[in-house]
């Protein structure tokens, strides 16, 4: 951390912020310039409470140097995390495609869709069964009916389970029923949440809020991995800025970044980030060709009887042109989709 | 809700979507432009998917026209909505002032502020106990043991008590101690916390979210309110843009645009707005001229010392000095500061 | 400027930087952490072009410390800067209110409405004769026309003019017709329209760009005052966010923050800044109670046939309405609103 | 457009508002719902000025339907706008890339660039000789000096030469020693500019605003257009946003949006989007999977010493990886890169 006095801060204002330093077991280190005096605070800075030097006579700013996450970052572990899900490599070579509906609205619509996305090649099955809504009187998923329609799928089809968990109390439930519990972007933030995911040691997709920084994407999962879980995934679905042409704007760059930033696998949400379903499929291919490790689609049977989020969802045959064009597009990168279940069901090497 | 067609959109088309709308129970009204059709849906179109729309052939977008909110509307109620807090009036003539720590760190800072508030000329006490914290090495708060220093703080002053509830089991024990419970801006769209917070009838005060637009926080105020709760604050407490010399930007517009578009009183929270004590009083004044109901002010004896917020809070003397200037501003627009606790305990009339 | 290096930066990496840094007649200075080192450089950085550190091997990432402006820095001239208009003081303790409509559109529409708001109590006329216009298709002002009529209002009234400037050929004309030059804020970053300002020594104002962050308004402006032109305004009208109930957002928060970081006038445009009518009076109060040195405000007589922002603008007796409570408001804060040119024509001192 | 009625309007606010519409030559069209009425005005609505309703009594909002640009849209030309630059189509199958320093520095730089970017593939090479610049103390380009560099390099090398134009009066000189006028991001929406670049016939570069909507991007091509210049070309850049590991977050959902809304070709700017050299071939790989006809990337030979934009430029070797890496992305989503001048001029045709 370091504390930027003001121009006009006096010999006795940078001593009383030496000694608070030191008081603190740091070492503190004077770097006198032209304008203004700055003072480092050497030593692990993450437990320090920064706000308490801005209220200090002489200080200006704060400027902290040290990433506040340890656990997530890449210095911590310099090899990317993987971990595998029924079979299926997380954050391998092998590019993962989760899809399903938005939400379970009946037995039929899943079992269509869940056989229909894993025809097309994905590798995991998502759908809520509790679900977040804007409005109050919006449908609010099917609760525990839900969830055993979803086991259904996965016994009819092999793929793993995601779906959302909005309450610590849903956890064991939906460990019960899921392989991967999502943590929603309205969630982002939750920490009772949070805490308790990493608690239950269940593999999560954490998806980034739509007003969160990447900093702030990483301290939530900094959250669920201190609590020992380390079984992680991000999503890049979007955030909230001033264009309106689509629900949220792609933070693409947000790729790169986090590959860089961490060793947890990076997917997309191409639905959710464009909200639009004309353009799901080549934002798909630009997170493939920008290094994700996954992509997450909504894909509807009927998106036009959809309980919600039809406007953004792919019919079975859009996705599995989606699937096929995303394919050529790893091969490109020199990377690849991870081996369906189809394949390891049939009987392939590494199940 | 109208659904507006692609300017190649045919005349089949037109008749699929007219059918869809008339298959709802509503209207269909045409409306047939030089370049395009607009197909107006006419009733209740709150409960309409309209995202549905969006996918058939020919639509090109589709505009709600009807808010989603209702309970909250102005429409709805168009008298302010005005209840009792321990004998001071929210949503009054009078301004209200909450104000206190962050935290609630120990017994004798909390004490000591909630004295000097009430000094000071605040109608309520404001004290976390359970906080939410980016950083999961960061003080996360004293957890019952500070409801029951809230408690004591209310005895020994008589100032009603303001505090955060992050989870729905705290409820229970939250309404025993605390006369409002505070729903924070990352938990503002924590809909499962909406809907108990709804079921508890208590009084709550519910936070912006920093990346939330005024139509979303009235629907969360509605979830609350739909829960049969009708006693709802709003906080404007700053909104996330790009501007970064304040930790957030104060969004005083929603003052005025909220209390067109709601009955519900509306409260200002500078502290957080700016981010920095220097500009907390200059906003404080700002908030009240444009129209608020009350403020929320963070105040601490010790700043430097502050586990948590210490950049953003007044020290008690500062504190004493917006209280003064605020009741100028109030009185200039015909407004005034409501009776304090102490007079309202003395029993007197006038101020 | 300080340097911050990668965790695995090597020694000779380090050596590599120090080098470069001593190279280019600063100083360097070590500080080595736990977990890194950071380099400072000490001297006058702003010539230093901090993108070239960027690239060297090692360098994780560059701050500046020092503020990029100079001449427009509280710390350059911690006075005030006061100027007179025709009589009245810029940025001194009277707040200036400069009102008019949005364009010129003929000439008794443009006498109507400066006899009105001079009657109510305005200093200054505004009216543009060059409109910046999102749509080649709008009405896109009358020109050297609308200068004209500008100009007879002037002698008509007394009231100084205040009008937009687009290009630099325009300069010599402008400057002829109006006592002030305003830039707008899509030209806030126009650097050669900047340029020309600064060589023009005629009094301006600069408005923020609807996404331009303080430090950046301030950089335009010292691109006006490092060409010689110390008269510069700024005026803050909304920045662009989410928000969408409003045309802008606000800054109120720049108000107390450009007051503390610049000597410079600061004024507040709360016609743009909501973009209707309904909310520009609430926020004009907020503006004066944050500190604000002014107001600039359209008013038009006949907002309802009004070629460019009818919505935004206030009638004359709205207008007048508006002038009563600033004033109030401006009382309650210690300051006053300044004497107007009717008194001042009315036989004061100094015209 | 329509006009959305309060829930409260009376009849007499709404014939009021019919005759308004009648008289300005549209037809009004009637849709009661149960809460509220709407107004639709029929026929062509662009000369319309919507403001003007917004101040008419019981009027709650405008919603306009028609899009504001017309010879922009791709209902006026369905067809992908194709134009040659030197026997290079822009516009058409094949992927084009631009590459360059920033600025024109001297000539060994510039030559050196050009020789080597041409070598790697590229079609075109670029280099600002009028360098916007945020400070007025930075480097602000060689003028005419920097264009005849220019030259020389096209005449060296047969690459077409992209410089920025900043001024109306630059345009000449620009025309004839550029083969496309660049404009900047910051003068997006300078009209004047826009007026006389679409006077001009030359071919043009239209960087997006960082602040700009598509919609208005899509304004300010239609200026250059409406003034009789077809040959347009639209860049992304990124958009500002709050997160800030990056200069700016790139809108990946622009290049299908706009390939849906406008024929123009449209290029993606991987250097100013991300700020960062690391991030930009992850960027322009993304970029062309999400269909961008084209990239416009900035390299130097001596990032560590550029005068402008180091951190962000490539280097020719790592520029040289980028077009392989674009070339085999291109191929996976059934496009090529198009035939460089190397092969042009030797006379090949596919590659």
């Amino acid at each position: 951390m370091l504390i930027i006095m003001k121009t006009d801060a006096t010999e006795k204002q940078i001593q009383h912020i030496v000694q608070r330093v030191e008081a603190m077991g740091l070492r503190a280190h004077l770097s006198k310039g032209e304008e203004r005096t700055i003072i480092g605070a050497i030593g692990d800075g993450r437990p320090i409470i920064k706000d308490q030097f801005l209220y200090l006579p002489g200080v200006d700013r704060i400027m902290p140097i040290t990433r506040p996450f340890k656990l997530a970052s890449r210095e911590f572990s310099p090899q990317d995390s993987v971990f595998s899900l029924d079979g299926v490599e997380i954050g391998g070579d092998g590019v993962v495609i989760i899809a399903g509906p938005c939400s379970v609205e009946n037995r039929s619509q899943l079992i269509e869709t869940a056989h229909a996305v894993k025809e097309a090649g994905a590798h995991a099955l998502r759908g809520g069964a509790y679900k977040p809504r804007t409005s109050p009187y919006s449908f609010q998923g099917l609760g525990e009916e839900g969830l055993e329609i979803l086991a259904e799928a996965r016994s009819e089809t092999g793929l793993p389970i995601i779906t959302e968990v909005m309450t610590t109390e849903q956890i064991p439930l939906i460990c019960q029923y899921a392989d991967v519990m999502q943590i929603g972007a309205r969630n982002m933030q939750n920490y009772s949440l949070l805490h308790a995911v990493g608690e239950s040691q269940h593999p999560a997709l954490l998806k980034r809020g739509m007003m969160a920084t990447i900093d702030e994407l990483l301290m939530s999962a900094e959250y669920i991995l201190s609590h020992g879980n380390r079984r992680v995934m991000l999503c890049e679905r979007g955030i909230r800025t001033f264009e309106n042409t689509t629900r949220n704007t792609t933070d693409i760059n947000a790729i790169p970044v986090l590959k860089s930033m961490t060793h947890l696998p990076v997917i997309l949400d191409p639905s959710h980030a464009t909200g639009n379903w004309e353009y799901v499929t080549a934002i798909a291919r630009a997170a493939i060709a920008a290094g994700a490790d996954g992509l997450i689609v909504e894909v509807h049977p009927h998106p036009e009887l959809a309980l919600s989020d039809g406007g953004q969802s792919l019919k079975p045959e859009r996705f599995a042109e989606l699937v096929t064009q995303v394919k050529a597009v790893a091969q490109a990168i020199g990377r690849c989709v991870a081996p369906s279940k189809t394949h390891l069901l049939a009987g392939c090497v590494d199940v």
